[in-house]
């Protein structure tokens, strides 16, 4: 889940902030279709100091007692401060450089369908599935990524699906059962 | 998005708190996937004025200037007391009386799979999906429920979804290009 770089309104390039229920929708999405890390990046400090507590609260605070299956799903989340950082910790845990995965609401002419993907990934290498907040990721994070995936849709024009929603649909797409 | 009766973590049948998230990203998953209402369900006074405040800052007030897309959304949300009265409403709109579907999280032996209930909704008729808020849909609700649904999963152990993943999962299964 990338806070930085994403785009505001406007299309400028900001570091949007974290959304409590962003991570416990995601880490219990993740747990569920079996994902081994979810990796919240924010290069910005107290976004940083709140994720680790709301980790914290639920790992080994009051949290933990009152709901165990919140706690298995935030012990996998991690925060790190830039993409490269993710890189480089799935590098040194799998031994091979991960590629990156991107997923747009406008359809792009390299964009790839969920069964294609859903075919390449069973090749046990690791993959990033890397999410925008925000008004989603920037430019030259999408430009720079290996994969583009179709935007999720239904028979409407309308695409506006929060991010805890196209999350929870593409792992399920991918990993469901 | 049935908010009583539902059960709480002892089991105990409660009226649940609205949670200004799920009427977001419930709304917004509607529209994206055709759903025609989506029906809040709360006996409770002060949490029907919540809503219905949520509904009017989009709808007319400043969230309608600064995000017509969430209006549109949000355009497509109803307040009611009871699940009757969304059977009495859809009766009304569709002239047929609504069949209620509902999901849990355990294996029931009569639940449907995705398949065969995306096959059965295409007779055109309405079909009410009911989804519980805090611990779930209470146990009476369930059973004079006309079809319940497999419980979404992936290839782990571990099946605690949030209602909003679980909604969006469901009507992308179910309605998804």
């Amino acid at each position: 889940m990338i806070h930085y770089p994403v785009v505001n309104k406007n299309g400028d390039t900001i570091a949007s902030a974290v959304t409590n229920l962003d991570i416990h929708d995601i880490a219990r999405a993740s747990r569920t279709f079996g994902i081994k890390k979810f990796y919240v990046v924010t290069p910005l400090k107290d976004q940083k100091v709140l994720v680790q507590k709301i980790i914290s609260h639920w790992l080994t605070g009051m949290g933990a007692e009152y709901n165990p299956a919140r706690r298995r799903a935030l012990e996998i989340v991690q925060v790190e401060d830039s993409f490269e950082d993710v890189v480089e910790d799935i590098g040194l845990r799998e031994g091979v450089k991960p590629k990156a995965v991107v997923t747009c609401a406008k359809k792009k002419e390299q964009s790839l369908g969920y069964d294609s993907f859903k075919e390449l990934i069973q090749d046990g290498n690791p993959y990033i599935l890397n999410f925008g907040t925000g008004w989603g990721l920037d430019k030259s994070f999408l430009d720079n990524a290996d994969y583009i995936l179709d935007p999720i849709t239904g028979y409407t024009d309308y695409n506006h699906l929060s991010v805890r929603s196209a999350v929870s649909i593409i792992l399920d797409r991918l990993l469901g059962k």
